[in-house]
């Protein structure tokens, strides 16, 4: 039979065995942390229909997205988990009981250029708060305390979560004068990490703002300090742009209201630098950096907007919520050498047979996993030294070792595979040893 | 702005909160008996090359497949977990260890008619057993061990997991002068309990089969009685057909390694009638009935296999495994009133504040989450009645009701919403008693 060559798609994560058990813990973290928080789960279609999932961009193809015709039918796969949850709200609203706190782990799909780090298939790991007309502002405190919660279950040394408003920003560019050109100034500034102060200068020149203003602009994103300190230093404008003090108003409550939640300032600066995007977020916004690793850039970004499903239904339904780019961190991660793979086993023990006797064998692994013990046998009538390679490849911390001399005692010899130790036990001391 | 209408295509299968919930649990209680018996968990793309998927039907276009090009890109995506499973392997051989344990729980996509309990989109949860050259027949009778686990552990009182052997089968017509004619005969006797005896054997008159010879198939794949009982019947033949007496020793030698694993007789039948399509399965075969809802068919089948990856790689890779339609399975129970969702809820306890001290809500939240209670707290300013509204309306067992009382005694009030009593204790108590 001619053979077709076997390969996956480029840009579409496809781990090996004992990676795939990390990213399944990963993702369980998340998933546990989400939980722990009052959120419902919820699992929508890869696939809508397009004019659905385009509704923003008014059913325009765009390049990045992955579009075909199914017979007469116009389908999109998802491309964020966002723009799902819009339409599962204008959809269910009367079933829903707001604020309606939803996660969603899920893969979406980009048809962007391959290159090393973009993925075409990912997984998003959201979370969103949403409310009926209006929606308290603890909730943008509460998100910090997740992200805390989530970074130190990962084992996440060192991570800072930063924070800033949008009204703030916009306020303040309203202050200098540049209320008609708010919307580049923003993105010129979101560059700031990027390209650094003098091309910043320099860009925000060419649409006409002053050397001086740019000067300002910069000393003011650049504020450093404590939190206390920075949000002092923000005070000095307060009273001359009423979307400015509201801002700082939010900002100076969120601030205090996640300390509340227990984050430490070490995990939470106040960054007015940060922008996020351009026309989404009306307030609170997040990013997330490793210490360690800049060059990851945010893994975790989010913040607060006014209208979730502005595109289905009249219902004002402002939300915040966050993002976690789940495949691309943990590509990363696995990158920088975070996980140790050589640890990972699908198994707790491997029972070895060195007998004819299965009854045996069988029975001694049912016991061990009543009692918890994730365990598998050799089955395959091959020599011990095989068995024993077998045992150490799929890095099995113990071996369970079945020989006549052990049924006749009604006992298993249990080997720990790492220190070379061996004992002679019952079935159910054994798992007691394993399962530590 | 002019609205779009939201709404999910038909066949995709999107559920309310609640049922996300439940669902969620259905797939967690596959996945921990799927990891309790030592298989690693994989997760391959949605999409793949078109050459790829389809290698078996030699690239041509199905009706019944999502199929497309994106740029010079021709992708399908995924209809079954089996074929990436064959291409992974084959893939991935010098990386992989044999035997190969690994399950996949993931959406797969049919463009099928829509019809009533016919999903375009639906999860699919298997487990493969891949040997290398060869596999013991161990593995066979692991298979149903599993089965039998997943079924108590979902709570299904009644079910039959029926056994059969391709072998046997193919050797019986062999014997019966049909050998020309044994994947019309198997294809019409597949049918038995659809179309019952007398269409069958009308059938099969159409395919030259005579009247006492379709009454000799109906008579032996009709075998009843215990068991044992049932492989005495198949005795009878043994003896003239090489092919039938290996299907039956290889049936034998299973139902006695079945009972070793603990499944009993009452949950595990041997079947003649059970034949599970034509071409792939080559030993035993599986299919498994829920007794009081026999309308919903086999929920879990499967079978030996001898040559997993055959279009993509020389190596011969026999395996044994089971595909659960999880998306099907858990929607025919939610029709049959198996599942009470008006006990489901994201959260073990509402805190509601009656104060506006809300560091001190916030920290008997974080007191209860620390002891492992899944908990939120009613943020928004709205009265009393409202606030117990949206804790009976997201079906929290407990509601947490803090006021200036209970802070100024450095408790809370604890009100179990199903009885109405109310009880005054710290967080720490509290958590104690939601936790039970």
């Amino acid at each position: 039979m001619e053979k077709v060559k076997p390969r996956t798609l480029t840009g579409f994560m496809e781990l090996l065995p004992n990676e795939q058990i990390e990213f399944d813990r990963f993702i369980d973290i998340l998933r546990s942390n989400y939980i722990k928080y009052g959120f419902y789960p919820l699992d929508t279609p890869v696939l809508e229909s397009s004019a659905v999932l385009l509704a923003k961009a008014g059913g325009e193809t765009e390049q990045q997205i992955y579009r075909f015709k199914k017979g007469d039918t116009d389908l999109t796969m998802r491309f964020d988990l966002t723009v799902p949850l819009a339409k599962y709200v204008a959809l269910n609203y009367n079933e829903l009981n707001f604020p309606f706190k939803r996660y969603q782990i899920g893969k979406v799909y980009r048809g962007e250029r391959a290159q090393k780090g973009r993925f075409r298939e990912f997984y998003q790991a959201d979370i969103d708060i949403i409310g009926d007309g209006e929606l308290s502002i603890i909730h943008d405190a509460e998100i910090p305390s997740i992200i805390y919660d989530i970074f130190r279950s990962l084992g996440i040394g060192g991570f800072k979560i930063r924070i800033n408003n949008r009204k703030l920003l916009t306020g303040f560019f309203e202050i200098k004068q540049l209320s008609d050109n708010v919307e580049n100034v923003l993105r010129i500034v979101d560059k700031l990490d990027k390209i650094g102060a003098e091309k910043v200068t320099a860009e925000l020149g060419t649409i006409g703002v002053s050397a001086e203003t740019a000067a300002d602009i910069l000393d003011f994103v650049n504020t450093n300090g404590s939190n206390k300190e920075r949000l002092a230093a923000a005070e000095k404008y307060a009273g001359q742009n009423e979307t400015y003090d509201a801002g700082l108003s939010e900002l100076k409550m969120v601030a205090q209201t996640v300390k509340l939640f227990g984050v430490p300032e070490e995990n939470f600066v106040i960054d007015f630098a940060i922008a996020r995007g351009l026309d989404y977020y009306t307030g609170t916004v997040y990013e997330t950096v490793i210490t360690d690793h800049p060059e990851f850039g945010s893994v975790c970004s989010g913040g607060r907007y006014d209208n979730l499903a502005e595109y289905y239904t009249d219902k004002k339904l402002p939300g915040v919520g966050i993002s976690i780019g789940a495949t691309r961190l943990f590509s990363v991660l696995k990158e920088s050498g975070f996980f140790n793979f050589g640890k990972t086993s699908p198994v707790d023990a491997l029972i070895i047979p060195m007998t004819q006797n299965i009854e045996y064998c069988i029975n001694a692994m049912t016991a061990l996993r009543k009692a918890g013990v994730r365990v598998q046998t050799y089955f395959e009538d091959k020599k011990l030294k095989k068995k024993m390679t077998y045992a150490n490849r799929i890095n099995a911390p113990y071996a369970v070792l079945i020989g006549d001399d052990e049924i006749a005692a009604g006992k298993v010899a249990l080997k720990d595979l790492e220190t070379g130790e061996q004992s002679v036990c019952t079935a159910e001391e054994a798992a007691r040893i394993i399962l530590g």
